[in-house]
């Protein structure tokens, strides 16, 4: 099996690292002999790679991306997307999906680091981590997540969207917050609670950019449904 | 030096052991013959201890409490509190707390864990945190804290309460208000970042209720900060 991956930064990086390791063959790039491609660029170049790959692989390539938001690179363009009463039953959301001429899986492996680029990725970072998958996936991508030491774990992509909103963009945006919120002198008295909960504000700017705009919606709803549970705490408390 | 120690849980025992370990003359509770004890009971029953000490120790024991909250323990009782008027200067602040019959000093090390309880408590439990001191230190408790492995941080009780809400008490409700406003199937792909922003919320739930309802003024401020941090964030993102 030939494996290319596109975008060696922290996650395509540290793919390669461990994939190599492994001893499968394993390039940067795709060529039109791979068996599997990982797209591993920044989220706002996934759709334009996508696109490219369109010429270049063959039908039978399974192509996953794993960027942090699996909506976007899942739907079809606004002007194929069929009449909201023809949506209701699972076919007919499946055929909301884009159709690629390459067997697509939108993926999502639910570890990193808050420092990006080839230079901080690493063997063994996917160890015990979550690899969301949005579509069927073919046995040969599960077992190399699995022999990355992840666990398969399947969901909608929408559902991915309201998830990671609630669990990791919004989060990050509390982190930033909290950092903007405290003064100089109440940092000079906090502990190791406020750095764990200040972790996530390093994350790197494009990236943490990127996750604040285009999953703007569900983060808004992450946060009313922590504005609520703060009131339930305080109150109960 | 002879050194008590009432209250054997979590940060109690902690000074315990190092003191121990350092060689000092330490035992549980507090005697007329103590030159220090540290009231490390836990924060809704400080204010009975430091009243029973009165009848105890010497006018020249030093006395340092640790609770985590400050203005409580240092004001006077309502009705000796002065006039508005006359609190203006550093000298009639002083004034305002509460004269105790011995050497009184109102502390708190910013240290712990979410587990409470003398089987927690460890040697090096102090080592390099910030030790906030609400008055003159005596030299002798200052060496303690230094010994501790600890840095003495001089701030009035009413600041130490607000900056304690902004890096503690507030991110201990957020973490708690973190883990209610998931559900399962977001929580299942949630990786280091969640693990980190949820840590707090594992807080004694004594501790983090003494800490909610006793400082609830500040923790509401602070919140209402974070609140306008987070639109900033969202809107510069």
């Amino acid at each position: 099996m030939k494996i290319g991956i596109v975008g060696m930064g922290l996650i395509g990086g540290s793919i390669y690292k461990d994939l190599k390791a492994l001893g499968y063959d394993v390039t940067e790039g795709a060529a039109q002999d791979c068996d599997l491609v990982f797209v591993c660029t920044p989220m706002n170049k996934t759709l334009a790679v996508l696109d490219e790959l369109e010429t270049v692989v063959k039908p039978e390539t399974i192509v996953a991306d794993v960027c942090s938001l699996k909506e976007f690179v899942c739907q079809k363009p606004r002007r194929q997307v069929q009449p909201e009463s023809a949506c209701d039953s699972e076919a007919s959301r499946a055929a909301q999906f884009r159709q690629r001429p390459y067997r697509f899986v939108p993926t999502h492996p639910m570890a990193g680091d808050t420092k990006p680029g080839f230079e901080n990725s690493r063997e063994g970072m996917f160890q015990g981590a979550k690899w969301v998958v949005c579509s069927e996936c073919p046995p040969e991508l599960r077992e190399i997540i699995e022999k990355l030491g992840a666990t398969a774990v399947f969901m909608d992509a929408d559902e991915h969207d309201r998830a990671a909103a609630m669990v990791s963009h919004m989060p990050m945006v509390i982190a930033k917050a909290l950092l903007l919120a405290a003064d100089d002198r109440a940092k000079s008295i906090a502990g190791r609670g406020f750095a764990d909960m200040t972790r996530l504000a390093a994350t790197h700017n494009e990236m943490a950019s990127d996750m604040i705009h285009m999953n703007a919606e569900n983060i808004r709803t992450a946060l009313l449904q922590l504005y609520s549970a703060i009131d339930d705490v305080i109150s109960d408390g």
